[in-house]
């Protein structure tokens, strides 16, 4: 018999919760009262708020027969949100988190998903983070909303706007994974004979019940921002940060017009991107270059720093913005080589 | 032509949102980057989040025939989440918000959320506060999520486990009204006659189309927290608080089970936060009692405050923490004139 959430009362699944989350220093009163108390040791705290509702952002039961587990829900709440920490230069330090559950959600995927919110939390390095406190609701649908806060540590943050004519573009971590394995799942098929992994089996939710998934899948399912970037990136000077969650070419978009600049993205590095994908997208019958242009949710990070100044570790320069570009208004915001990237076709950069 | 949601991109919806929304000196940097900066001055920052779930905690049709509007529920939804700052003896600097609407939804009902948690920020006097980002979801239902932030301005947060034995136990604000309020919402008809308000019209949330609704409907719909009464209870020496949000016999048992102690609620007190609900409740037939014991959301305070201290402006004495109680294993948590509150019928106490 599972037991399901509608059998439990509120503080009785609160009792099941919290006992499965680490507590952090830079939560001084945790849950319990009617608000938590989080450290802001600069007189600032960094702040952002992101939803994942089923059926929109994940799935129970996927088109290939893989589904999204509790825990990679979890994982993937905590890493979005902490991913916008990242962006800003910052580092996170407590997350709130509200759910909003069916009766029928069996407890153990409502365990499943603390779990993995804990697990995001440790294992992609935001050491001072914790849960402060959260709330628990019914629905018709999963609802998943986390609050994030974090602190800059005496720096300034790293706005979308401050690029400046001739800087480097670079990215840390990866673009067109999470696409690649929203893709693989949402394909009819495991893409022939099984080398896309185990299917059909329901994950309850536990950290080593993944699966034989795809590489690509895991991503999408549970992203791995690199969190020591952001503030890497903010100490080595960079002039413009965002996390890439929507797509190369729109998140570069919005970082070129909110900074008025024009920036042109190199295509032997994009090519470079592309080639881990190549496999996959053998399988699937797809061009690898249309998800590291336009996948969104491997949540790297896209920045602009001087030109001539060391990258810091992890990134790559992938471009440069175009010198008096923001004066000539021929000049599209997003260029690849030089031409307007929203009028490129893909197929001009199949590798 | 209704225009709906779905009928927009995140962005245009976005633009309409958002010139509605006032700012504040707390908000450093507003919304537009992947994160907000809020000023946390004292080096903390007090935090809690709160939904509400179409269906489950408003409707958009009562039984009655009125409707919860889109200014309605972001009023609740600033209301209740300043409350739980207030609760901590805090002043609120800023809120997240994420909203989850269907397709369907109309924009005009958004454009009245945004306007109802920027009315509630501004006419319940949380001067410091401002909205300072939010996420916008599809999904089947609406959902409303509010993550907020409040300065401890350099005190000891007010925490439910404080009271000690001979405490006077005090009241600011209301209790009972809402649930009355619900009470009206929720019977078939309007009380016979109209005494109850017009009924049946559509209210797209605009400010002025609250309708004639009864004081309890509009205070239910609408709570007013009383803001000035956290601050003030901190800094008189308040031992104890919390807000009253799942009425006042269960939260004033979390104070004394957190606090380890006995509190015995006054009778007389209690029958005179009835008197204002007899009205209502002999229309719809029911015992105001009821209201007042087991009723939430009107989120007034209770707390504790060493015996024979004067009480801060709005407090009302309605009983004391027993001495001795803590000790005496017979002494349930809650009582009423030395009665087990949850042994009590309600209508002992009709009036």
């Amino acid at each position: 018999m599972t037991l399901r959430v509608g059998e439990l009362s509120e503080s009785g699944l609160l009792a099941r919760i919290f006992p499965l989350l680490d507590g952090s220093a830079s939560v001084l009163l945790g849950p319990g009262d009617d608000a938590a108390v989080v450290a802001a040791p600069d007189g600032r705290m960094v702040v952002s708020i992101d939803t994942q509702v089923q059926d929109r952002d994940f799935r129970l039961q996927w088109a290939n027969g893989y589904a999204s587990t509790g825990y990679d829900v979890g994982w993937k709440a905590a890493a979005q949100n902490l991913s916008d920490i990242n962006a800003m230069g910052a580092v996170a330090s407590s997350l709130v988190v509200s759910l909003t559950l069916p009766e029928t959600t069996p407890v153990s995927w409502a365990e499943g998903l603390t779990e993995g919110l804990n697990a995001a939390i440790r294992e992609l390095g935001a050491a001072d983070c914790s849960v402060a406190g959260g709330d628990l609701s019914g629905g018709s649908e999963i609802v998943v909303t986390v609050a994030v806060m974090g602190s800059l540590q005496g720096r300034k943050p790293v706005l979308r706007s401050g690029a400046q004519d001739g800087d480097t573009v670079a990215l840390a971590g990866t673009v067109g994974h999470a696409a690649a394995g929203w893709a693989v799942l949402e394909s009819e098929d495991d893409g022939g004979g099984g080398q896309l992994g185990d299917s059909g089996r329901f994950h309850d939710g536990r950290p080593d019940d993944g699966g034989d998934r795809p590489d690509v899948v895991a991503l999408f399912c549970r992203p791995r921002p690199p969190l020591a970037a952001g503030p890497a990136a903010a100490i080595a000077g960079a002039t413009a940060m965002l996390d890439i969650s929507d797509g190369l070419i729109r998140d570069a978009g919005r970082l070129a017009r909110a900074s008025g600049v024009s920036l042109d993205l190199d295509r032997a590095a994009l090519a470079q991107l592309a080639r881990p994908l190549a496999g996959t997208a053998a399988l699937l019958g797809a061009d690898p270059m249309d998800w590291v242009l336009g996948g969104g949710e491997d949540h790297g990070l896209l920045a602009t720093f001087p030109p001539g100044l060391p990258l810091p570790d992890g990134f790559t320069a992938i471009g440069s913005i175009v010198p008096g570009g923001r004066k000539i208004e021929s000049v599209p915001p997003v260029t690849i080589a030089g031409i307007a990237a929203d009028t490129v076709g893909w197929d001009h950069f199949a590798v």
